[in-house]
């Protein structure tokens, strides 16, 4: 038998993205492509050494520890909102948060290095799923030669398809965003950030991001922004 | 800020695998498909609910620990075998071991659920790189949406092929072995369990699998095992 089966994680590295509050984060990893944030090392491992050949991947796995949520519990079963919020299934078959160890599993791309930065070497990543902040215990390169099953079964998690919406951005409301945020802003509202079981067409929805709260409704399968406003820092 | 930021996590499992000894553990998930193990829940998780639906899924990962080198300390670059042993990549770019947190990050495929093992329920793996008894820390489905991606850059470890040798087994010892395990060991071996960088035709080298000893010499491309020993308990 091993011992010592409990164990301490520190923090490698903080996440910095443009989502403040947990609201409009997308679902997982890499959905939302024209996302960026960087990756932060924390001071121990704020070594030039540590990424030596990094930019031979594509792509990063973090792993990271689910810092909204964690003074929650856990039960056995969730209910997944992809499944309308009524099926229950064991935590262990989903990737919700709320599970025995709150860490969280995220594939990222990696844009490149900022080599020279102030708080650096910082990693540039698209497609994080994570609040700004959130704590990094590990980076490790992607292979896809292990890594990667495209033919694999993914149970109720792959219909995602049925799940973006069209937006509707009035020109005068999208032009009080910094230019650089719009796309990515554009691609967060596609992935309909609302609970997924909720349809009600006069709700009036805030979604914070980037220091901006946005302000939409959701009619169907279109999404349009009513309001936004920068938020008071 | 976000504070608690250290955190213990707890063994939500164990497995249960062949390999009693690093020595010929595959050196990453998946490369063995004939590998069979079982992972079995701690107490406080080995409860049906929790798996419930898991079976829609083919694939999981596992997120372990290193244990077999847990008083090890780490350095910001590693020689990865595959390179020879003489190129440095910063830890953050491999999949070694040595790392700040040693954490373990593997895809099985889920072969199914024994529900009504006597330990159980438990799942049944294969392809794991796992030593036996390693702790298991979470368990979580594989998304291929999200999880997949066939095209990335894998860096200096997508040279697979190139580390497998031809397995000569003679029969009279093969069948030493129990039926249901040779197929593994034959898998395990033809990845060429030496390190990378040895080419010493004369020398034997020993690995244990499913608690039996087995020697073998590797010349070129050829590995020919020349015996095999049950070991005492």
């Amino acid at each position: 038998m091993l011992s010592g089966e409990t164990f301490l994680m520190e923090p490698v590295a903080h996440i910095q993205s443009d989502f403040q509050e947990k609201f409009g984060i997308p679902r997982q990893s890499g959905l939302v492509e024209t996302l960026q944030a960087r990756i932060v090392l924390t001071p121990p491992c704020r070594n030039r050494e540590m990424l030596r050949g990094i930019e031979d991947f594509d792509y990063l796995w973090l792993i990271w520890r689910f810092s909204a949520n964690r003074h929650e519990g856990w039960r056995p079963t969730v209910r997944p909102p992809r499944l309308g919020g009524n099926v229950r299934m064991g935590v262990f078959a989903t990737r919700s948060p709320y599970r025995p160890n709150p860490v969280g599993l995220s594939c990222v791309r990696l844009l490149g290095v900022d080599w020279d930065a102030a708080d650096g070497p910082v990693l540039l990543v698209a497609g994080a799923d994570l609040l700004d902040g959130t704590p990094i215990y590990d980076i490790k390169p992607y292979l896809p030669y292990v890594d990667s099953h495209p033919e694999a079964k993914g149970g109720f998690g792959a219909e995602k398809k049925d799940y973006r919406v069209e937006v509707c951005f009035p020109e005068e409301l999208l032009i009080q965003l910094p230019e650089e945020k719009r796309e990515a802003v554009l691609g967060v509202l596609a992935q309909d950030p609302r609970p997924a079981y909720q349809e009600d067409p006069e709700r009036v929805y805030g979604m914070v991001f980037a220091g901006y709260e946005l302000h939409f409704r959701v009619e169907g399968s279109l999404l349009t922004v009513v309001a936004v406003e920068k938020k008071e820092k």
